[in-house]
């Protein structure tokens, strides 16, 4: 499958369209339309009641206890100090001196290399020909092409100046122009005069000079109030998680819940996102699905292993296949500072040859917790009352000095266990795996194979013609099903042709009054995925759908 | 019921917290904890079922159709421009000239009148005295208590002066000091010298003087990328209704939609209000649950008539009296320049005299589209084909040219009706519908008398006590039950403080399993609101809670 055959479809059929399409869009934002916002809405809910409402039992087969928040996007922005985004959520950024264009410093290369006016260059080279590039070819390119495709280029902007110092720096070689590699090729090309320092790094756009990397905050800022200053300044959240911390105490005060448990939230996040690319991956708005759950630090380790098998389990059983998802241990080198392990559940997308993160489950310890009770002055540690309760006998009336003494080894930090999904990212998975193209006698269509409890649509109610008291049946077996499903109804159109736009809407089940349904109340339910069709009386297709649709939701 | 039990208890049991609670909080934003995010959901997903998926039919007694979107919140800019936020999303406002605080200009006396320095020199007055207030007690007054509480008042600040001016004013009468009202006394107290311009309003917060009203954006402002100049500049959506509007064309092309139909868009919207107040009734974050219904001009007024009874219901049926509701039709003076009508949806909330805004439902005419085509130069018109497609038998065989005059006629710019509800304020709505307190067999217990539908917890399981095999039952029990619904297992403290604790969390049904149940299977289930009992087999528990909890859902 190719990404611009899913994107096509996607617009076309209502899943996804540009965020202010009409002007022109907006870097990095994105709507869902009619078909995308019932997908992403059985996302969402499907992980809220299989994590929140119904999780799995413990490794021991308890239950375990969950509760949800739902935190503002706008903080207050010691929040960010304490978690370390305000100093330390950067990434270091190259901009260009001439078409201002930002980079991440880390992958800029990539698009060097993939860029037009290096692929143009490239052409040059004959593989055929042994004589190589000349210093009269770069020239030529320099004042045909490369004018149009990187003017902002040494080589470009100063041919004769920049060819000049090259072939003296390649005089200096054995008089042939050679180089250790095509970056330092690109890097003589983008430098006018070689000076002391290392070789410019040519701008992907328009081949100019990138700055030296520099820090970047890729949170959002605003001014909460009306006064524009120092004092006001706020940011739109970049995760979910410190919602959830910095409720911690409230959660636990008002819900007498006892460790281990868990806090989630569903909702929008923000990044400043320097490129973002890749169709919904990687956007500067996306929605996030965060656990945080709390643990003993002994217990810690058992629970990093239940949550990482727990969600790379509910992956496969919304219909991701095993072989385009892995889980991969996070090394040493990539941790970051506090975190005692961490697991990416990554799936190959069509836009990656290597798979990309769906998820993370990270073992925070007792990071979080520890920064914002020292941020805040407030106390977030645990008591373990049921175990001082149980051992406190051997301190029979206690004075009331003895008695805190005797409650300090009960006391601790709990440790944090973090799966943090993102729902944008699990949709585009979805898409990507359940289109298909396949034939059906002869004829191509393609195929949303959704999950049943994905699909955005459960079922289509089609008259196979609109006379005959045909749409009359069909209206009421609508308004029957519609009360417990998002049904749809299409009258409109050859009924192949109907089937074929359902398959596109990844619609499992379509159900077709017909003739034969005037005379013996049955109707055909087609399945989406065997094209076959079984005969039913109408007054069944609700239980036939709920078979199909609702089977244990176990996970 | 007064306002701070109810916020006392929201706090107490989870509902809602200050959002940062830990770091002081920050002014207009507020979190939903465990039991909060379960009800808000609760009432989300009932308007998404009962507008989007399952609407009511239109009075022909014809389906509607109504589809989804969900679009960012951070969108092009030029959105803005179109709407007319950019320009006109203001309101006048003033500000201190000595503490800088602002204030809504239209709002600013309802403060004054009422803040701590004002009362305070109101009790300066002895209603049983006839002598009133002599220059002298004012100047004890501005040399003590008004140092504290108005320090920047001009009486206060120059008592002589301001005092010298206005017996001087007042002598001119008739050696009494006559004022014409409060108002006007107090603009004699905040005015130093008496010059030509009007009196001085002073700040609720510190007397001081108050700027001339001015312009203020109401619209949260950001940069999107990473240079801060006016071309990077965007907004947080102060509503979600425009990220319908510039998809209308989108969702037209991609579903086939003939009018009328509607779409729909529940998401966060951020008004960077001066003032929030009242809990999340006004707040600087909110969540909104938007349709825009789009139809023929000749029947707008059918739809406007049809939403307004349709939204009115639907508060009706989910628990809010009719007595605390009202429909104010908005006189001609309140009305958007371009509305042709507007209901405003009020509830009487305890912390005011007069009903509040829950909703509105405006009929907006052909504006926001039209001002959107002309912003982006794109063609919104519906071209009505099915009408078009009868009537062209009048023009057999056209030419290319006739026949695109043939259809002009045909093509018009919808109208355009807006039920628009906010998702916290019926929250709200629905927490202070619900918070009761009555006895019990004479003990006093608070009970939140919440619609089944909207219950955060839909039953809680409680072994009587942790032994005997009660717990193992019971466990099986809530097993069975959380697969279907949010449920709460609680197995600590006497029966009847449980019983309390689920009344105050709003939970409809208790289901206890006693000695009688290790008998004969069968369990109690106890009714919030009655507070009756009723012995039920096992088996048969989640049959009576679906009866009880998922009667038809038609509204």
């Amino acid at each position: 499958m190719d990404m611009e055959k899913l994107v096509a479809l996607c617009r076309r059929r209502g899943f996804i369209f540009q965020s202010s399409e009409i002007y022109g869009g907006i870097n990095g934002c994105w709507d869902y339309g009619p078909l995308g916002v019932e997908l992403k809405r059985n996302i969402k809910e499907a992980w809220w009641n299989d994590m929140v409402r119904n999780p799995p039992p413990a490794p021991d087969g308890d239950e375990i206890s969950m509760v949800g928040v739902d935190c503002s996007i706008i903080m207050n922005p010691k929040v960010w100090e304490a978690s370390g985004h305000v100093g330390g959520f950067k990434d270091p950024m190259v901009s260009c001196k001439f078409c201002r264009k930002l980079y991440r410093a880390d992958q800029v290369w990539e698009q060097v290399v993939v860029s037009a006016w290096v692929t143009s260059l490239l052409d040059l080279y004959d593989p055929s020909s042994e004589k190589g590039v000349t210093g009269l070819d770069l020239k030529k390119w320099a004042n045909g092409k490369g004018k149009r495709l990187a003017p902002n280029l040494a080589l470009v902007r100063n041919p004769e100046v920049t060819l000049s110092w090259i072939s003296e720096a390649a005089a200096r070689q054995d008089g042939k122009l050679h180089f250790a590699d095509a970056k330092q090729w690109l890097g003589y090309m983008a430098t006018e005069q070689r000076a002391a320092g290392p070789l410019v790094t040519p701008c992907p756009a328009c081949g100019g000079d990138l700055s030296e990397p520099r820090a970047f905050n890729l949170m959002f800022m605003t001014h909460v109030g009306a006064v524009q200053d120092e004092a006001s300044i706020a940011y739109l959240r970049p995760e979910t998680a410190q919602g959830i911390f910095v409720n911690f105490r409230n959660v636990l005060d008002s819900t007498r819940l006892k460790l281990p448990f868990g806090i989630a939230q569903v909702g929008k996040a923000f990044r400043n996102e320097i490129n973002p690319r890749n169709y919904i991956f990687r956007s500067r708005e996306f929605e996030q699905m965060e656990i945080e759950f709390f643990c003993h630090p002994d217990d810690s380790m058992k629970w990093y292993q239940y949550w990482r098998d727990v969600r790379i389990r509910w992956y496969t059983q919304l219909g991701i296949r095993s072989e385009k998802l892995r889980p991969r241990e996070q090394g040493k080198e990539e941790l970051a500072h506090y975190s005692i392990g961490t697991t990416d559940i990554e799936y190959l997308f069509p836009f990656s040859e290597e798979p990309q993160e769906l998820e993370g489950v990270a073992h925070r310890g007792a990071y979080d917790l520890t920064q914002h009770a020292k941020f805040s002055g407030k106390d977030l540690s645990y008591f373990d009352e049921q175990l001082w309760e149980r051992e406190k006998i051997k301190y029979p009336e206690p004075k009331a000095a003895q008695e805190a003494k005797s409650k300090e080894p009960y006391r601790f930090m709990p440790h944090v266990i973090e799966p943090s999904a993102g729902a944008d990212r699990f949709t585009l998975a979805v898409l990507c795996e359940a289109y298909a193209e396949d034939e059906i006698g002869g004829e191509a269509r393609t195929v949303m194979r959704f999950h049943p409890r994905l699909a955005p649509v459960k079922a289509a109610i089609l008259p196979l013609v609109n006379k005959e008291g045909m749409p009359e049946k069909a209206h009421a077996l609508y308004r029957e099903l519609k009360r417990s499903w998002n049904v749809f109804y299409d009258d409109k159109g050859a009924i192949g042709r109907r089937y074929r736009r359902q398959d596109e809407a990844g619609t499992p089940y379509c159900v077709t009054i017909d003739g034969q349904s005037l005379q013996d109340n049955t109707v055909t339910m087609r399945d989406r995925d065997t094209t076959q069709q079984l005969r039913v009386p109408i007054a069944a297709v609700a239980d036939e759908l709920r078979k199909r649709l609702e089977p244990g939701r176990e996970i």
